[in-house]
């Protein structure tokens, strides 16, 4: 099973990005038709995505609306604004990744980087790729100042307003502190400690793309602080099992199916759990000379495969994502949210319990 | 003359970077001693900048309020916010600009990417350039989040604060634009036409350096359209000329006062105004093996000094620099503008006219 998005949302979702994009692009006509067509591309790329974040935020909003008060209804422009805002944040950042790990390719075809330097070149020596790293950092930067100053013209109470912003805030930093302890981890800076691997995961990828959206439309429906802290730990609770889960496709799943390429993985010395479990066994000497290595073939990672598999890092990592999401369960029984707002809840769980992509 | 800030604004200024990075100091602490310790040098090397942009804001608010009804001030606790802002925006414009044109070193001694660099020099290969180059990235993206978060939490009032948000959104948007410029000028992708690299070098510093704090300024003391646009056009025309002086300075002036190095520029195959206008006359082939090459000797550059020299195009500049500034004079002595605000702008004017580094 996919995680489809169902076409109401999906259809919210797309409008937001093509208002936002909409808006970009007829700024951007004023300054020359090199900055129009970088606007166009980003506005293609930054599709296709699986939308999980803004959809996991409408399906949140709408939960905490069916318990409120129906003569304080949040405001929807300010929700599908947010939407879009969190997309293009989750975008901005795959590109600025993508430039620090030296991709030229996402989801099967050729990332903004690859594009942009497919468009010149006859340019001499490395000025092609120049063009397209360069045109991925500048955009990453215009992306997320426009989905910040989206963020800050939102039309919200102003106490509203401001959690928003704190939220917003809290999530960069810590997705950002996260991406430098993943770099640091892959180049050997950080001593890849199975739990420092542990933290990284959470920090890189399970605060914004699982807490932020939760915690923003609890946010919007004016919930407290203790709902806050109970969709904090869920969200981050599933985002952790969310890339556990990712790394174990990456590693045993369908590339055509997920499109990751877990050689470009190894090659750049991505730590995973599954890799800095791997570590702690007798086995790592028979692939500790793959990670990092500039060429590695299917045979290595088959190699890899199997050693993963047989001294138990496969099961271990397979474990924490089942453990993880048990705790999620366990929490929100234990706490007084709403069932709306539950099930959201339990049905994301069972969405990253059945994914194959 | 150098340009230097009196006292009080310096103070003021610093004391306002102090309340930035010690507020993230704490908030970075939670995240581990790398993350820690990457805050702490970005504060560090934010400082030692000329601190132009902010002084011109605080000069041109006090100017502003100088001529305003008394019971309606201006808050200045958000005035010293705006002023540690624009700072911040420039030295993370200045960490992607490093990042793009593959620079470690500013203001003679290692920039962010250099510093961080030097931190694992036992690396392999070129993982300690990477782990430079990632923070320099991620430092980036933190710092222009930071700043538009702050512009974003501003306490002024509705149409004030969406004001703000504003112009500094078009700012952003321009400094952008003409960076994209810059590169593509520099490594072929862009025709370099004398008037493409005059739009470029407006887009690119004039924007933000001088029309931004001028307009922000206007927007805190309630100005309307025809202030705003005369502030805008005297900002462009100012940071222009700034811009093509600072172009002067880096081939003719003397390096250890102005810190720019310009063999590194004529490496990066930088276009100016000053080879621009070069290029349009018979002297061009004598120099047109020097741009974008890979090793540039001490002899190189002198000769393409005096080829600069020679064929006008020293003088070009020059002239443009003086008629940009006297259109700012003209613009001020045609404008409504009161007198506390234009003796801010020409007192600029003469701190350019007399700088040397």
């Amino acid at each position: 099973m996919t995680i489809d998005v169902p076409t109401t949302a999906r259809v919210r979702i797309e409008q937001a990005l093509d208002d936002f994009f909409a808006d970009r692009a007829r700024t951007a006509a004023a300054y020359g038709p090199e900055f129009s067509d970088l606007w166009a591309r980003a506005a293609e790329h930054a599709r296709g995505g699986k939308l999980l974040r803004p959809r996991l935020l409408l399906e949140a909003v709408d939960a905490f609306e069916a318990t409120a008060d129906p003569r304080d209804p949040v405001d929807q422009g300010s929700v599908s604004s947010l939407a879009a805002v969190i997309e293009i944040l989750h975008y901005a950042f795959l590109l600025h990744d993508d430039v620090i790990d030296g991709d030229l390719v996402r989801r099967h075809r050729p990332n903004l980087i690859g594009t942009m330097r497919d468009l010149h070149p006859e340019a001499p020596g490395t000025a092609s790729l120049h063009w397209g790293t360069s045109a991925a950092i500048l955009m990453g930067d215009l992306l997320l100042s426009s989905a910040l100053l989206s963020c800050a013209r939102l039309t919200l109470p102003a106490a509203v307003r401001a959690r928003v912003l704190d939220l917003v805030d809290e999530a960069i930093t810590e997705t950002v502190a996260g991406e430098q302890l993943d770099v640091g981890l892959g180049n050997g800076a950080i001593v890849p400690e199975l739990s420092t691997v542990m933290s990284m995961t959470t920090l890189k990828t399970a605060t914004y793309s699982f807490a932020l959206p939760l915690r923003l439309a609890g946010a919007l429906a004016g919930a407290g602080p203790r709902t806050d802290r109970i969709l904090a730990g869920v969200g981050r609770d599933m985002g952790f099992a969310f890339q556990v889960q990712d790394d174990l496709l990456t590693m045993f799943g369908d590339p055509a199916a997920h499109g990751k390429d877990v050689l470009s993985d190894m090659r750049e010395g991505k730590q995973t759990v599954l890799m800095s479990f791997v570590r702690t066994t007798e086995r790592w000497h028979e692939v500790a000379d793959v990670l990092g290595a500039s060429a590695i073939s299917e045979a290595d990672a088959d190699r890899v495969r199997r050693v993963v598999q047989e001294c138990g890092a496969r099961d271990f990592a397979e474990h924490l994502v089942a453990e993880r999401l048990r705790e999620v369960v366990v929490s929100l029984e234990r706490s007084q949210l709403a069932d709306p707002v539950r099930r959201v809840i339990t049905d994301c769980v069972e969405r990253i319990e059945g994914r194959d992509a």
